[in-house]
């Protein structure tokens, strides 16, 4: 049932404008507009064309990367306008040849990433000031519809052929899985009869009738088109609180050393044993000379600790989902002077009002939420040397347990600091903290208020590690719990994981990635979409899909 | 990778406590005790034996009918024991050689109703006054812990031996898919960390760690339990809102009159096309001679149309969803007096407040939802003749889409009523009013307030139907929706469907249907558990599961 499993295209999630392929990133005063533009033959594996601006993960790691770029490196652009520069043609969606083409996994994978991708253009709307305006010239399918409806508004060319669709379920038997049956509904708030009928109608909705079924907010005839969407870019842009002009930081390349088993970053390191099926993930504090002031910290860019090592722990992240699929559990390790954490938490927690600590903070949290949305068990060490602290202890949090040693012989701590108290919530809109002790919420502010750092002892009974073995028992029950999680099923794991992280509320954000996505890789390996004749193998081809009716 | 398709087995949704073959249900007062006793030989099906208290459908049927009675025959029963007539094991679970057994579909229409059973005594809880105590005099594990799961509190005995446990990752492969995830975390707030360690140990937490991990609220020795649980029975009897004597209403039985294409009941018709796999569900409203007094309520009994009607309805829900996979689509159509039905809803929102009557309109509550639940695609279709008012209006606006003739020489009209206020509200916890408006929530107000009926346009002018054609366009625009319906994925269908009906809120009922269900879904087709060497399949063989451990 599956695609023959070929190797995975090389992908980097490192680029830069200078560098795209895809997309073509323009600026004007407050406005931005980033047009794609996708070559056809610049696709990540030779094995499909990209037509019609349709669009596979290097495209999809472009545009990531683009509205990355516009929060830290543009301060002064307010609004960015997403448009295509091919004629009639705004977005075609994901290439149906690349999803038919990809294993399971790959599709998995890809469908996270892109969903990362809008959920970010959502974050710098609604946490940067930057307002999204989606200017679709023309026809916009699937995906391409999907990327319009996470920007802020949605106009749409009236030039009586240009639609907006969710062709999915009718043309490949498979879901619109990057968020779109999750945005209509609850983003658009179209209304679900409507919604129905607009998810199985393959030619899609245009005209008048697209915005009185509140699926764009406006349609205008060509020849007003551009002058309509550059007015409103600039009515969105003057809503936003971000500085008058720049100069924004640069975001310099990510270049780790890379040998068979250690990816090294500057203060990430990657120890992969293939073998054990684990890998050792390390997260070094911040060394001595940190910053301490607005201009300490514009100076110091992207070279300033909280920055640079979560932006190096983010490719890392990327890196083990895409790459080391056989490593089920990663240990996560940190080291260095938990003070030195915690004056950088301070620095950042008190300036979190300028527009660059904002992006810092925001970054930190976005990079947490890949952690928490990464299919792979993680257990927490906390070693004596460790930098458990503050933003730092936020990963042994976000892993699924933790053990820390207690051994009167070395001395061996943890520590909160006021980034654990709001500024780094999960996406099911909580604290790691206010998730951790949903039966005790009271319990959240007590720890928050304590000043000091906590022994292992006392990590144990303040509930916020999950094991604290003595020298003794260390070693053993450190290796049994890490060999036992390996020898589980993946698939159970994944499940449960999914299930287990995201107590409490749920989000727009969680509805995506819980129930809108289980689903699409439930569709994902049925064989009416993936089999010898199902919808997504048919298609393009001369052959119509021929499916088991069975319902379940 | 599905396990060999065999014929389903022959399932009746309709029993009653003489027949019961697998639970006693003994009364004391105001206290219940509904004791588990499965007899190993007397399954669905001869393929498994159901030992040490696990179960298949056929014994959950039994749990279902139990509660609703205790519902509808017992107002004096105030608290309810859940507990076990075996030796030292209270339940083991979903039996797996059942699972084994059984198809993809089947496996997923179990897993559905055992949930709605789980979710039904919560209702009872939360909506009846009648509570839950679980007594766990032994082993409990699984499915046997998810239905302790559901009760308000749950005793275990301490044995040295009795433990609980979720062992399905750690044995199986599979999630604990009966709300067993959802609920440790949400519902008993579990601690995340904790909840992965028990998640993953087969056999699971006993004694005082059970307490410290809220996973039990008491354990108490062999010595006291039957003291300590009838003592805190009865404390929680002392709480509820409920008569304190009877009698009830005696639930009879439904008996429809099958042929190869009809199951007729007394208020319900079901005909099913299985060439165009479309099947025609039918209610009728009430006729003349309706109650109006609470004593003629109690006087009409299981016969009071509402309860009637409903009750008949959700029996040809469970039908379709178990014996008639293949019908993809089900038209909805109500025929019948809309002022007699809105007489009727008056009656029951005049006396919601009334044990019976709020038995009753929490049934219909809970057989709307098994429609929202049920992954068929529902038209519904208002023509002139129909009922569609108030109460019986809620079953198109379950309904994926509506259709209403426009006919100016045939009068058709639909109607509100009260009870589309806010007494039948949907697992999102919100009306199916509130959920189709979700982005105007003002208009649900105005049209509840609006008096009279409305006409075809002014149904669609309000929103409250999909489509309105006209005489000379409604037989062709009905036949070709019904028809390019049945011709799209049915898989698809099921994961649209499921995304589009539950926008708004998410409760810890919806996760349960919705990020937990999809992920169980997507697990048992996964060669990891199903497979020749899956882990489902390998359980109580001599060989041990072999995985594929890519990470998903």
């Amino acid at each position: 049932m599956e695609a023959a499993a070929k190797a995975a295209p090389a992908v980097s999630f490192d680029t830069s404008p200078e560098r795209y392929r895809h997309w073509k990133l323009a600026m004007d005063g407050a406005v931005a507009t980033l047009s794609m533009d996708v070559q056809e033959d610049a696709g990540l594996s030779p094995d499909y064309k990209l037509k019609l601006n349709s669009y596979d993960l290097g495209v999809d790691v472009e545009l990531a990367d683009a509205i990355q770029r516009l929060r830290f490196e543009h301060p002064e652009v307010h609004a960015v306008i997403i448009t295509s520069l091919k004629e009639r043609v705004f977005c075609a969606g994901a290439n149906i040849f690349m999803l038919r083409g990809s294993t399971h996994a790959w599709k998995v994978n890809f469908c996270k990433f892109t969903n990362e991708t809008r959920l970010a253009i959502e974050d710098a709307s609604q946490h940067s000031g930057i307002k999204f305006l989606a200017a679709l010239n023309g026809i916009c399918a699937g995906g391409g519809y999907e990327l319009a409806l996470a920007c802020d508004e949605i106009i749409l060319v009236d030039d009586g052929n240009s639609a907006v669709s969710l062709p999915e379920t009718p043309l490949l038997g498979v879901l619109p899985g990057t968020g779109g049956l999750t945005r209509v509904v609850d983003k658009r708030k179209v209304r679900r009869d409507l919604a129905d009928v607009f998810g199985t109608v393959a030619e899609g909705v245009k005209g008048k009738r697209a915005v009185e079924w509140r699926l764009v907010d406006a349609v205008y005839p060509t020849s007003q088109f551009r002058a309509r969407v550059a007015a409103r870019a600039q009515e969105l842009a003057a809503t936003s609180d971000r500085p008058a002009a720049g100069p924004g930081i640069a975001l310099t390349p990510i270049r780790p050393t890379v040998t068979d088993s250690t990816v090294s970053y500057s203060a990430v390191t990657l120890d992969i044993d293939r073998g054990k099926r684990v890998a050792t993930l390390t997260v070094s504090g911040p060394g001595p000379g940190q910053p301490s002031t607005i201009d300490e910290i514009l100076s110091a860019g992207d070279q300033f600790w909280p920055l640079r090592a979560f932006r190096e722990l983010d490719d890392a992240l990327l890196r083990l989902r895409v790459m080391e699929p056989l490593i089920g559990t990663i240990v996560v390790k940190t080291c260095g002077d938990q003070d030195a954490v915690l004056a950088v938490d301070q620095l950042l927690f008190d300036h979190q009002q300028h527009w660059l600590v904002r992006e810092i903070i925001h970054f930190m949290k976005r990079t947490l939420k890949r952690m928490d949305l990464t299919s792979r068990s993680f257990f927490a060490l906390i070693e004596p040397g460790s930098g458990f602290a503050g933003s730092l202890f936020e990963l042994a949090l976000a892993a699924d347990r933790s053990y820390m040693l207690d051994d009167p012989e070395a001395e061996n701590a943890i520590a909160l600091s006021p980034m654990n108290g709001g500024l780094l919530k999960m996406s099911n809109g909580l604290t790691r903290l206010e998730t951790r002790f949903l039966a005790e919420p009271q319990r959240v502010d007590a720890l928050l208020q304590r000043t000091g750092s906590f022994t292992a002892e006392e990590a144990l009974e303040e509930g916020l590690v999950s094991f604290a073995p003595d020298e003794l028992d260390w070693d053993d029950e450190v290796r049994l719990a890490v060999e036992s999680r390996a020898a589980l099923s993946p698939d159970a794991l994944t499940g449960m994981e999914a299930n287990l992280r995201f107590a409490g509320p749920e989000t727009m954000e969680t509805k995506i990635f819980g129930r809108l996505t289980a689903w699409q890789n439930w569709i994902f390996i049925r064989p009416n979409a993936v089999g010898a004749k199902g919808a997504l193998t048919a298609y393009g081809s001369q052959s119509r899909p021929e499916f088991d009716f069975n319902r379940t």
